[in-house]
C-alpha cells in the first residue's frame, strides 16, 4: 500500500521508537511507585520525555508536562478544567470534533457562551473578526495550528498577542503541527498545548499530553492513585501529579521520547521539507486536471502537507474506495471530524479525499497518487458527460 | 533484580506481547478512520481485542468494552458519568484512591453520599455491615475485587446478589485479579467492570477499559472526534463510540490481546497456581520470625499472590530500601494508595512493604527473599533488644 494518510497516524515507526518501546516492556516498572529499580527506571523514561517536549515547545519548566493517551484527553482536561460557568469563549469553524464537542457540552451543561471565528473560502481563519469577539467575559480563545482537512498554518504569534493583551488564556491544539513546525510557548503567548504523539512526533498511539503555563491553574478532570500524597482526600495540587492519575504509559511514552530523538536527529526543518516537497508536487500535478476541486490556501509560506480534493460531484468515500481498491493508495474520505470546516467550504454531502504526506513517503508514490488522479478524474468526467 | 513488585505492573512482558506492539507499530493505521488498509487493520486489532476481553469477562457484547489508558480513567468514566446529585454510593475501607478520590469530589461538588462498608483487623470486608447501609437513593455500590495491598479477594457473587436484588448498580474494580482469577459479569451480577491492562493481563501500560451492562447508561467524560457521525454536535450515542474519543492505543490494545492470548494457552489457573505457590512459600518462610507483623487473611481459598508485612517498628520504605540496596529486591513501601485500609489496621505511620508475586518469578527467588528478611529481622531484632 501506498500510505498517503499520515495526517491520521503516521504508521510505519521509526526502528528507534520500536526499540525504545521494547527496552521498556522488558524493564520498567510503575512510574512514581516507590523507589524500586523497576520503578525508578520508569520514573527516569517519563522525566526524560517530558524534558524533551519541554524543550521541544519551549515549556517553562517538564513538571508543566501532562501525559494523557491522546490529544483529544489533552483538549478536554485543558477545557473542562479552566472554563467555568457562565464563560464566554472563542473558539473557530477550522476545529475539531475535539474541541468543538466538549465546547458543546460547556454550552449546554453550564451556560458557556462560544463565537466562532469563520473561515474564508480558502479555509483561511478571517482574523479580523477576532478582535470583535472578545467580550468582557471572554475567559479562553482554543484554536488548532494547523487544520487537518486543508493543511491551513494559523498564525499563533499573532493571535497569542492579542490574547495577551486581552488576559484571555490561548489554548492551542497543535494535533497537526507538532514535530513538524517549530512551536514555542513562550514567544506565541500560548498557555496550554495539547498535543499527540503518534502523528508527526512518531511516537506510538496512546501517547499525547498537555503543556501548561506555570501560572493557570487546570481543576483535574479525574482523580485517583498518584503514588504520593496518599492520605490527601483531593488529587495532590502539584503539577504534573494534579492532571495525572494511574499508571502511566511508560511503554509508549518512551517511544515518544524516541521520537523526538528522531526527529531532532535527522532535523525537523528536513524531514518537513521532504514532506513539504511531495505534498507541493502532488498539489501542483493535480491542480489543472479537469473537474478537480482543491481545498485549502497553497499561496502560504508554510502549509501543513495535506491536500484535500474532490473530483467533480463524486463522493469522496467512493473515490477513497477506487484508490485503494485499484491502486493500493491509503487516504481518508469523508469529514474528518471537522463539521464546521465542511458546512463553512459547502462539503458536508460530498466530504474530500485527503491526502496527507510524510518524510517516508517517496517520489515514486508521489507520482504514481498523481496518475491515479488523473485517471479517475478522466474516467468520472468522460462518464459524466 | 528479584522483582517482587508484579501488583504494580507485571514486568517482562511475554514475547508474544512485545511482538503483537511491534507488528502494530508497523503497520497499523488510526482505528475507525476511514476505510484504509491501515485503518482497517488497526480496526481489527481493536475488535479482537474488544472480543477477547468480552469473553474473558463474560461481557454480553464485545461493543460494550471500552477502552481506556488505565483502570484509573476507567472507574472516573464509570463513576462520573453514573452518578448524580443526591445520589447514595456505597464503597469501602479497602478500596484505591482511584475510587476514593473520584467519590470524595462527588461528595464535595455533588452533594452525593458515600458510606464506607469497614473491614476487620484481617482486612476483610464486613459483609454484614451491607445490607444496613442501603438507603432509598443508594444508586451505585463500588468494591475492588482484590485488595492491592492484603490480597483479600471479596466474594463479588454475594455482593452482586444483594445489589441486583435492590437495583443497586454494581460497580468492580478488577484492577489485582483480571487475568489471574475467573470474573463473570453476568453470574456475578456485575453491572460495570473497571480493568487494567498491565498487571495480569500481561499486556502494555497504556491499556485498560471498562466492560458495561446493555441496560446501563453512562453519560461521557470526554468528548470528540470518533471518526463517526461528525455532525452530531455532541458524542455519539451508540457504544462503545459513545466513552471512546479521540486516537485509540490500537498498538497497546494490540499486545493486550496477546495478553489475554498468552493467559488463554498456558491456563489461567496454572500461572495464577505457580504465583499462588510463590506467595504462600514466602508467608510460610516468614510468618514465624520474631516481630513480624503479617497484614491480611491467609485462611482462605483464594486470594492474591501478595504478602505486606513489616518488622517491629521500622519504617516500611527503610526496610524496602534494605531489600533493594542490599539483597537487589524489588519491593513496595509505603502506602499503596489506600488511605482508609492503612488507617483501619493502624499503618499510617509505618505504611507496609507489599512483596508481590508472579508465574515468572522462581523458588529460588522467593527463597533468597526469605532468608533476606531473616537477616534484616534478627539485626533490627538484635538493635532494638
Amino acid at each position: 500500500m501506498i500510505y498517503l494518510d499520515n495526517a491520521a497516524t503516521s504508521k510505519t515507526k521509526p526502528d528507534e521508537v520500536i526499540q525504545a518501546v521494547i527496552d521498556a516492556m522488558q524493564s520498567a516498572g510503575n512510574a512514581s511507585r516507590g523507589a524500586s529499580n523497576e520503578s525508578l527506571s520508569s520514573d527516569r523514561i517519563v522525566f526524560q520525555t517530558r524534558k524533551k517536549i519541554s524543550e521541544l515547545f519551549n515549556v517553562s519548566n517538564p513538571r508543566q508536562v501532562v501525559f494523557t493517551k491522546n490529544s483529544t484527553e489533552a483538549i478536554n482536561v485543558a477545557l473542562q478544567g479552566i472554563i467555568e460557568e457562565g464563560d464566554h469563549v472563542i473558539t473557530s469553524c477550522m476545529e475539531h470534533n475535539s474541541v468543538l464537542r466538549p465546547l458543546n457540552y460547556l454550552k449546554r451543561d453550564k451556560k458557556v457562551e462560544v463565537d466562532y471565528i469563520h473561515i474564508d473560502e480558502n479555509g483561511d481563519l478571517k482574523y479580523e473578526e477576532i478582535k470583535g469577539l472578545i467580550k468582557l467575559n471572554t475567559k479562553v480563545l482554543v484554536l488548532n495550528h494547523a487544520s487537518n482537512v486543508t493543511g491551513n498554518i494559523n498564525n499563533l504569534r499573532h493571535i497569542g498577542d492579542i490574547c495577551r493583551a486581552k488576559n484571555i488564556i490561548f489554548i492551542v491544539d497543535v494535533s497537526q503541527s507538532a514535530g513538524s513546525f517549530e512551536i514555542d510557548m513562550i514567544r506565541d503567548n500560548i498557555d496550554v498545548l495539547c498535543f499527540t504523539g503518534h502523528k508527526s512526533l512518531l511516537g506510538p498511539q496512546g501517547t499525547g499530553g498537555l503543556c501548561v503555563r506555570d501560572n493557570i491553574y487546570i481543576e483535574p478532570l479525574m482523580s485517583g492513585g498518584t503514588g504520593v500524597h496518599t492520605y490527601d482526600s483531593y488529587q495532590p495540587d502539584r503539577m504534573p501529579t494534579r492532571l495525572e492519575s494511574g499508571t502511566l504509559n511508560a511503554h509508549g511514552i518512551a517511544g515518544l521520547g524516541a521520537g523526538i530523538d528522531y526527529i531532532n536527529s535527522k532535523g525537523m526543518d528536513k524531514l518537513t521539507e521532504k514532506a513539504t516537497i511531495f505534498s507541493k508536487t502532488f498539489f501542483d500535478g493535480v491542480k489543472s486536471i479537469d473537474n478537480i476541486k482543491l481545498y485549502g490556501n497553497y499561496d502560504t509560506q508554510y502549509r501543513a502537507p495535506i491536500v484535500s480534493l474532490n473530483i467533480a460531484d463524486m463522493d469522496s468515500s467512493e473515490l477513497s474506495a477506487i484508490l485503494s481498491d485499484k491502486y493500493n493508495i491509503s487516504t481518508r474520505p469523508g469529514a474528518h471530524c471537522a463539521p464546521l470546516l465542511h458546512e463553512s467550504m459547502k462539503t458536508v454531502d460530498q466530504g474530500m479525499v485527503r491526502f496527507s504526506f510524510s518524510h517516508q513517503n517517496t517520489m515514486e508514490e508521489v507520482e504514481f497518487a498523481i496518475k491515479a488522479i488523473r485517471e479517475v478524474a478522466e474516467e468520472e468526467n468522460s462518464t459524466t458527460i
